[in-house]
């Protein structure tokens, strides 16, 4: 039998689809959905969640005069098969295949580039103003999880546009869940509106008893009309209407007629409306819907089993830390942990687990959870914040301004550090060097690896300063071959003395120091090997050391050039007038895009070969 | 008559004084508030209106040992009265004075150092979570204005604290503005949550009625015992309630008795509890009541006309810009300007007259106003975000994620780049090339002087990338010994050629430069000035030219030296092996405290003559 998905090779050709097929093109979506990530890994549970919801959109929105914003954007999937990619879908997350993410560049289709939380409204907002502007009609719609709803900036948004005469669609596509379980206020809130259905039934009591009286029947008349809080009692989403949206829901985000009969009247609005429609994680995938959490990003796996084929190392960066804070917590009765969203990711279950009161989950709001850990410190805890570097981006002031100038001892536990692969661009580690070592107040560290990892948290726990100490996405290296020797503050530990070229490596880059140093020493240099440990401040007493006796001195970081390790210590030899031959080998200056690993790193000069290589070079002049 | 004041010399003094001379304590307080701020400026009217809610907070709360956060903090100037720097309080604002906000440094009765907005509640949850772990019992109270409610981290907080079992007050300081009017649903929420009363007789009607028959008697008691949204009927508030937060209000923010009364119910209750407090800014003084914005922030005035004593300098570079970007509007239709929250202080004033429809106030939301100006842009238009220096840093990730990845023309004006002077740490715009330079895709520029901004910024309309340009507080130089020479990019400006001593100067430091220069060729030296108008890209083709002909390169800027123009110059330097002899004249590596602008550029070696005498020493060696 012929798929129906093959009638949908471009934009808009599913409205060709007759309804009553809609439920088998769902089914076809679904299975290449689940193909595909079982290849390649990927978002899984909330694209087969909205699988619906995006057709419904695409029914009543044509691409790409409209503009569709996915907030974070990893549920994204359908849309892109919707949208002419159906072809290229198994390339999805693969280095130069389709991103996991929508891209402006990889398609007119995709209105707005996303990848981090809660920013869809704002972003939608901006494009339907410029649409009044202009005089133009085109459809704007942002689809936003109840997750991303913790995000600040949303509720930012929500405040903006509320009371506005411009229309927008948002689909609050509501699973219950962010990664984990969500978190707080909004989250029991939006409970209470899905079970709404006993309120119903009550409020249909009391406007039959009031019709039984005159005076009662112009309250109810009042009561409908009423503009103010009273309309509590007629509709709910009184905290949306509150804010100046107007709301619809909840319903039911696998039902599309339903979902295209209420979007076309949401779109035809004179004013910003929200639509809350219940959906469910991993929708037509058994293990997703069993296991969202674990299906939420997932490596390739085995769909018969729902087994991950390669189980990902044991000791992996995140297990260490999550041992390490652990065991800290056990004698260190002051340490708290905080994460925002992302217990799992950033190794915290464990610490949930074992210290629950100590433990805080404070939803998807990186900047409230650094004031939030700035508050225990000056309150005599020692907070530990473990966000990945990219998110970490979004409390830079709260770093500043409410932990680094008070000097509150926070620990910033920065997983991620580097490049992290097949997400790309938006989440790719590769700039906190460079907006952290510049902090005035804050230690910048980075072990080489797990056990210093482990004894550098440690170490920065006694610290009693802002700190963070930074470390990449996957298998931690065992340097066997050079004893972890103790950490001393702002110094760095010399793995090798040599006097021809010295390496200074950065955290990662120590592991493939040394093997470039087996390389180089087979072509008969002399390679001396520091592992930094500290970012900031700099051993300048290792640096003078160093340019004393080396004949060219490199760097080695898995961040950026600009504002990285290496510019500081060109800048600070330069400063000082001491002419040292200098080799720095960073990242370059733009994004990174999404695909393996090694391949990123081999193609940005970061593997042992290629570092090897740029060195010969650069020493031969 | 001996005043009431002379009895508060301590913290807690406040309870001695007896009930019935609250009112006049109120008014000395007053006295002194304005008597202090006519002499050294400060902000006047947000402390004038929170007076008496302050000495309430202070009749039920114990100092030091009960934890007080001020949002923003620039209204706790009767804090620090009632809190033994009575004494002190003349200092306020000046140099090795007392701080315009709350510093633990200062005080033990400062809990926790604010400046930005909407961090208190963050703050205070920690503190009220470490008191609990603890096992202590101290109380804890933030005070937060309604304009700081529209920061997405004040709802982040909110969010997290949903439903908590652990006390704290929030007091909701409900003046009706923020700096401006405020802004969006929130603020119209409050709006309905103040004029309330006709509600509440209606909600009296509708109970009667209901009593009337059994069933309404029924569900009267249904309605009052319900936990679901139709408590909406019975309190007002909901949007908290909502949210899991205990809402208490609105009361009056003058009424001492009342508040404290609300406020020791509230700090006895086992979970977090916000009092909704209606405070008049400027309550008190004619002239602040009547115009709260010019009273906002204030430099010293005349206190029987409330006349400012030295009217702000014609051109200063913010009037500079609110004339060039009325002036580019004009003709280029696609440009609009955005603001959160401080249309006046970033000059858009004449703008949001003159292009309504293309002004926005997006409120105090600097996360949201850079992505819904990328979503301006990604719908065509050309958006120009004025901002403080200070507040961009909330928005780095939205700069990196929303706006340069994507490579839309945002245009960042960063007005208050450098020293700021009497605001202090909080507010020093001394980060912004270290934060923005490093961004890939980022332009960042900064014009030598008020005509450089005019043309600059048209340049940068017409560029259609990512750019920021950054210029101080204050008057707006005019130089005009050098003719400006039209703007290339990436390109710097040379305006003496000379081969002995190149300064490479940014921005402000370009006048300072030309008279550094003066007083060095008094001094027989030839000295070259090139103004460098942009930071990134960097002028490579200039900086390998001038490295071959000085004999000493100087760079000057105001911003902190790590991560700044001079350590990117160094860098380049250093990395291309070119041995150079540079001198570095930025800000050193920590926070500026308060003062004068010209003891602070003098203290740190930003003036001419200092800068000179530290070229001459490092140039002698």
């Amino acid at each position: 039998m012929k798929e129906l998905l093959e009638q949908i090779n471009q934009p808009n050709d599913i409205k060709k689809i007759s309804e009553k097929d809609y439920a088998d093109l769902a089914k076809e979506i679904r299975a290449l959905l689940v193909r595909s990530v079982s290849k390649n890994g990927g978002h899984l549970a909330s694209n087969l969640g909205a699988v619906e919801l995006t057709m419904a959109l695409h029914l009543v929105m044509d691409f790409p005069e409209d503009k569709l914003i996915f907030d974070v954007g990893h549920q994204s999937y359908t849309h892109k098969i919707l949208t002419g990619r159906r072809k290229e879908f198994d390339t999805l997350r693969r280095y130069e295949g389709l991103s996991g993410f929508p891209k402006r560049r990889e398609s007119d289709c995709d209105a707005f580039d996303t990848g981090h939380s809660s920013t869809s409204i704002s972003a939608a907002a901006g494009l339907a103003t410029a649409r009044d502007l202009e005089g133009e009609h085109y459809r704007v719609a942002a689809v936003i999880g109840d997750g991303a709803l913790s995000g600040g900036m949303a509720y930012e948004a929500l405040n903006h546009i509320g009371g506005s005469r411009s229309n927008m669609l948002i689909v609050l596509n509501d699973n219950r869940m962010s990664i984990a379980e969500n978190i707080g206020g909004m989250a029991a809130y939006l409970g209470k509106l899905r079970t709404n259905a006993k309120y119903v039934g009550f409020k249909d009591d009391l406007e039959q008893t009031l019709r039984k009286t005159r005076l009662g029947t112009k309250l109810v008349y009042k009561l409908k009309r009423s503009k103010d809080s009273i309309k509590h009692l007629i509709v709910p989403g009184m905290f949306f209407e509150d804010m100046g949206i107007t709301y619809i829901g909840p319903i039911d985000g696998h039902n599309i007629a339903l979902m295209t009969r209420v979007f076309r009247t949401a779109l035809a609005a004179n004013k910003p409306v929200l639509v809350h429609v219940v959906t469910e994680k991993g929708h037509g995938y058994e293990f997703a819907k069993k296991d969202p959490s674990a299906f939420h990003g997932v490596e390739p796996f085995h769909i018969k089993t729902g087994k991950v084929l390669e189980p990902s190392p044991k000791k992996n960066y995140t297990s260490v830390f999550s041992e390490a804070v652990c065991e800290l917590a056990e004698h260190n009765k002051k340490i708290a942990a905080i994460t925002a969203a992302m217990p799992q990711g950033t190794g915290l279950s464990e610490f949930e687990k074992k210290y629950p009161e100590r433990f805080f989950d404070v939803g998807i709001a990186e900047e409230h959870a650094v004031t939030f850990a700035a508050g225990l410190a000056a309150g005599g805890y020692q907070p530990i914040v473990a966000v990945y570097s990219t998110f970490l981006q979004r409390a830079y002031d709260q770093i500043v301004h409410d932990v680094c100038i008070g000097g509150l001892p926070v620990i910033f536990a920065v997983d991620r550090a580097g490049i992290v692969g097949n997400d790309g661009e938006t989440h790719q580690g590769i700039l906190d060097i460079s907006y952290l070592a510049h902090i005035p107040g804050m230690t910048v560290a980075a072990p080489r690896d797990g056990a210093e990892l482990k004894a550098m948290l440690g170490f920065l726990t006694e610290l009693k300063k802002p700190a963070a100490i930074r470390y990449p996405r996957g298998a931690a290296c065992d340097i066997t071959e050079c004893p972890l020797t103790p950490i001393v503050y702002g110094k760095a530990e010399v793995l090798y003395e040599a006097d021809e070229i010295a390496i200074l490596a950065v955290g990662s880059m120590v592991e493939t120091a040394l093997k470039v140093r087996e390389i180089l020493l087979a072509g008969s240099y002399r390679v001396m090997v520091v592992n930094m440990r500290f970012i900031s401040p700099l051993d300048t007493e290792l640096l003078d050391n160093v340019a004393k006796r080396s004949r060219m001195i490199v760097t080695m970081e898995e961040n950026i050039h600009a504002g990285g390790f290496g510019e500081k210590v060109a800048a600070y030899f330069a400063e000082r007038g001491k002419n040292v031959r200098l080799k720095n080998i960073a990242l370059p200056n733009h994004y990174i895009e999404h695909g393996d690993t090694q391949i990123l790193r081999d193609k940005y000069g970061l593997t042992a070969e290629k570092a090897a290589e740029a060195i010969r070079l650069a020493y031969r002049g």
